[in-house]
């Protein structure tokens, strides 16, 4: 199984306060292990999966990953589409372990095409953010709109420490996103670490899936860089009515996010938040 | 044209000291604009493109982004194989400026498939990193090894701050990742912001395609954020003999930068850096 840290001997500089000289010093460093993951999704059967997508990803939690990709590309509506999960290796290969083989159960439709290109291209308007936002919409089997969840401002300024706290590569590395799963009295409940944003909120959602917790209504998710498009898709998938960032989010972020009724908190750092749609739902 | 950034509703929430009371107030706020552009390849003649790859990304060079990531993904060797490349609408709908249309130039081969598929499974390994090494070198044009470049340690230092003053839309929105070309004298070339860093890298790399440049020898890539193995792998398609990044690489970007010859720094930040490959080009 691989690891999710690994060292390299690295030149250390600092500078001196004039900059006239150096000190350089040749160590060991703690870097965050990126590694291609390769999802492969069919029915049961020799040979009939076929491979659906590439993700680069820090390995550990690889089933969980997989089938939160599934389902908030909407490809999985639960845990009961899934016949099996299993990392294995290529055809006449060693094992990497950097394939997971995923087995739809009898009925549940293979995935015709890649499923990124089918988000972005259902709408009459072509390739733009509103046809992107009508695509989620059209998939996501959950209303978050009248999830009743309130929490106080002032909790969720702790949130990023309570997160931070509990990662424990990061730490060494410097070089993981983190996402965490909260509930709404802020007990962190799942955390998840990945050199990509994105694989990290996979992680959180597929654990979830596997424990058949979906929908996430009553929770909020927060992540440790910024709110894309991408990440608010998921959450969505996902029934979660809030997601928090610590840093900036896009537009089309805080557009889907309002299309859904999900609260955007942004900037969440220290004692201040951006709070940019459901605002009802953050009190004082 | 799309804009770079756009304005949203925000509430703003203050904490005071006792955490008992806060300050709420609504005003507007500048967000990073993401929007998806489809990226069409093929010969010429109507309809004979097909959609390669999606990609969300802040308008703005999108001609440049559609350019350089055909150059990183080795499906182009050059601005000579691309015949024209323009802004065009999807059939039958309105413009949305959100699709590029490359028509390559005669006798260039379309791509079959999928590029990113091709990058992680040509090894007898199947999906590992060694495989995905294997073929970034086996695309790439460029030797950068033997690249005579060195850079004074001192002058690094002082490029992340030339880079941030350089950054007009950071300073409003807080939400773009930025890339910047930069001479061995510490001269800025050419900077690029985006919601993506990977998209900040390809609009840099595409206009240097489009400006007949490369190999871009000589020159040293400053990302604002984290160094990947795509950063990397991009950076050594365009022949660049130095990637410097303000925070972490991942042991994979490590990997392939030791494997190209190619100098990696990363945690260029106040007057410390670390560099893990290539040491022999950071001069005291």
């Amino acid at each position: 199984m691989g690891r999710a840290t690994d060292r390299r001997s690295v030149l250390r500089i600092d500078l001196d306060a004039t900059d006239d000289a150096r000190v350089a010093l040749r160590r060991p460093d703690t870097l965050a292990v990126e590694e291609p993951l390769e999802i492969r999704v069919g029915p049961g059967g020799p040979g009939r999966r076929r491979p659906l997508a590439v993700t680069m990803r820090t390995p550990g939690d690889d089933l969980d990953l997989a089938i939160g990709f599934l389902l908030t590309e909407g490809l999985i509506r639960s845990d009961a589409d899934v016949h099996t999960a299993q990392l294995c290796s290529g055809v006449e290969t060693p094992n990497t372990y950097n394939v997971v083989d995923v087995v739809l159960a009898p009925g549940v439709p293979a995935p015709a095409t890649d499923p990124t290109r089918n988000f972005y291209t259902t709408s009459s308007c072509g390739v733009c953010g509103k046809a992107s936002i009508d695509a989620v919409r059209t998939r996501s089997r959950f209303t978050v709109a009248d999830d009743p969840l309130t929490v106080p401002a002032k909790l969720l300024a702790e949130l990023p420490d309570r997160l931070r706290a509990a990662q424990r590569a990061f730490d060494r590395t410097g070089g993981l996103h983190a996402a965490g799963l909260f509930t709404p009295d802020g007990e962190l409940v799942v955390l998840r670490e990945d050199v990509g944003r994105h694989n990290a909120v996979d992680k959180v959602i597929g654990w979830a899936v596997r424990q058949r917790r979906l929908p996430l209504a009553g929770h909020l998710l927060l992540v440790s860089g910024r709110a894309s498009f991408e990440l608010t898709q998921k959450a969505w998938m996902a029934g979660l009515p809030l997601l928090a960032a610590v840093s900036a989010p896009s537009t089309l972020a805080a557009d889907l996010a309002d299309e859904a009724g999900l609260t955007l908190v942004g900037f969440l750092r220290g004692r201040t938040m951006n709070v940019y749609t459901g605002t009802h739902r953050v009190t004082p």
